[in-house]
C-alpha cells in the first residue's frame, strides 16, 4: 500500500479504515485482522465451503495464513493436517496451533508416500500456498469432489521455467474444484470476519504467531527470508514502536 | 455399459430408460441425446456459469462433446472459437456448427500466439479436452474470473509420463475457477436437458455430425481412431442396423 519508508503520503484516503477494537495488539491488523486473516477466511470458508468431519491438508502451514486456515478447520471440526519446512515450525503446528498431525516436507523423500500416511482415505480440502511438486503429490491423494484453494504457489515465483505439474488428470478423473482467489475481492466481508474471529482472539481460542524484526532497515533481510522460509509466523517490521 | 458384442445381457435393468422421443434418429441416443449431450450441457452450462457476450474457447471442438458446447455457447450468446487437428474439422466448425472462428492447431507454432489471435481480450470460458500445452496456452489468456469446466484430457490418456503444466500460478493471478466434472453426476437433470435440446433438433437449430462405422468388426479401428483424430464428429460404430 505504501513503500519501504518512514512517512507515507496517502493520496486516497478512502482507502483507509479506523481501527475500531484497540483492545488487541495493533500489529494484529498486519496479519490477523488483515490480509492474511481475510485470505484465511476468504480461502478456507468461502472458496473451500468445509464440512465437519472432512480432512484438510495445509502447504507452508506454519505461514501467516496456513496457521490460520488450520485453526478455523479445527474450530469447524475438520481433521488437520499441515506441511511446512523446519522441525521447529512442525512442533509449532502441533503444539501452539493445535493441527491434528504435521510433518517436515524437507524430510520426506516421497511426498506422495508421506500424504497417504495422514490421510489413508483423502483429502477433502487442500489450501495451497507452495505450488510445483506439493501439488502434483495432493492431487494422487485427493477425494472425489474435493476443492483446492489456490492462495499461493510460493515454490515457484522465482524460478524462471515453472515446475511442471502433472497429474491434472485427476481433476477430471476426481471431479476437483481448483479455485485461485486474491482477498481484494473479499473486502466486502470483513466486517462479518471480524464479528467471528475478534471473541475467538478474546478467548484466546486462536493463536497467532509474529516474527517481529525491528526498524526500517531490517526490512530488506525479512522479505527475502520468506523466500527460504527464515521467518516463524507472520513476517512484521516494526519501523517504529508508536 | 456392455461389452463389444453383438447381444447383451443387462443384469441390472433399472439401468436402462426407455427412449420416448422416436422422431429423431436412434443413434443421436449414443451421443446428442446421451452422454455427450448431457456432457456439454451439464458442463458448459452447470460448471461454467456462461453469460451473453463472454468468451468461450474450445480444445478438441468437433468432437461430440465439443461440437454441441460450440453450439449452445452460440445459442447463449458467447462469442465461439474452437481448436481441432484438420482443415477438414476447422471447416466443419466454421461452416456447418457456425463457430465465429475456428484453427488447426498442428498448424500453430506457438499456441500463446494462436490465442491472442483469436481473443485478443482474454478468455472467459475454456472448455477442456485436451490437457498438456493446450492448457498451459490457455492459462496465460484465460481472463480474471475465468472459468475452466475440465471433460477430458485427451493428448495425455496414452502417454507414460504426463506433460508438465507449466502455468498454473495464473490460476491464482486471475482466479480462476478449474473445475472436473464426470457426467454420471448430472443424470438427474436429463429430464430438463431434453425440454431444452429436444425442440431445437427439431427447428434445425442444433447441427450434429456422426461418423458411423459399419459392423462390430469395424469397432477396434474406430476406437483407435479416437486417439490420432481419424474420426470427424462422434464416433459410432452401428452393429445392426435395426
Amino acid at each position: 500500500m505504501t513503500g519501504w519508508e518512514e512517512y507515507s503520503l496517502i493520496t486516497a484516503p478512502e482507502t483507509l479504515f479506523k481501527i475500531e477494537h484497540t483492545d488487541v495488539p495493533l500489529s494484529y491488523y498486519t496479519g490477523l485482522l488483515g490480509m492474511a486473516g481475510m485470505s484465511a477466511y476468504a480461502g478456507f470458508f468461502k472458496v473451500c465451503s468445509p464440512k465437519k468431519g472432512e480432512t484438510v491438508f495445509i502447504s507452508a502451514a506454519s505461514g501467516a495464513v496456513g496457521q490460520l486456515v488450520g485453526q478455523f478447520a479445527k474450530l469447524t471440526g475438520c481433521y488437520v493436517v499441515g506441511s511446512a519446512g523446519s522441525k521447529e515450525k512442525v512442533d509449532l503446528l502441533k503444539n501452539k496451533f493445535k493441527f491434528d498431525d504435521a510433518f517436515n516436507y524437507k524430510e520426506e523423500p516421497d511426498l506422495n508416500v508421506a500424504l497417504k500416511r495422514y490421510f489413508p482415505d483423502g483429502i477433502d480440502i487442500y489450501f495451497e500456498n507452495v505450488g510445483g511438486k506439493m501439488l502434483d503429490a495432493v492431487l494422487l491423494n485427493m477425494k472425489v469432489h474435493g476443492r483446492i484453494a489456490a492462495c499461493g504457489m510460493i515454490s515457484q515465483y522465482n524460478l524462471k521455467q515453472h515446475e511442471g505439474v502433472h497429474n491434472l488428470i485427476q481433476i477430471v478423473v476426481k471431479q476437483i474444484r481448483m479455485e485461485g482467489f486474491l482477498v481484494f475481492g473479499y473486502y466486502s466481508q470483513y466486517p462479518e470476519y471480524l464479528e467471528m474471529v475478534l471473541p475467538q482472539i478474546r478467548e484466546g481460542k486462536i493463536a497467532y504467531v509474529e516474527d517481529i524484526s525491528e526498524g526500517l532497515e531490517s526490512g530488506p533481510a525479512a522479505l527475502i527470508g520468506l523466500f527460504s522460509g527464515k521467518n516463524v509466523g507472520k513476517q512484521v517490521v516494526a519501523v517504529a514502536r508508536e
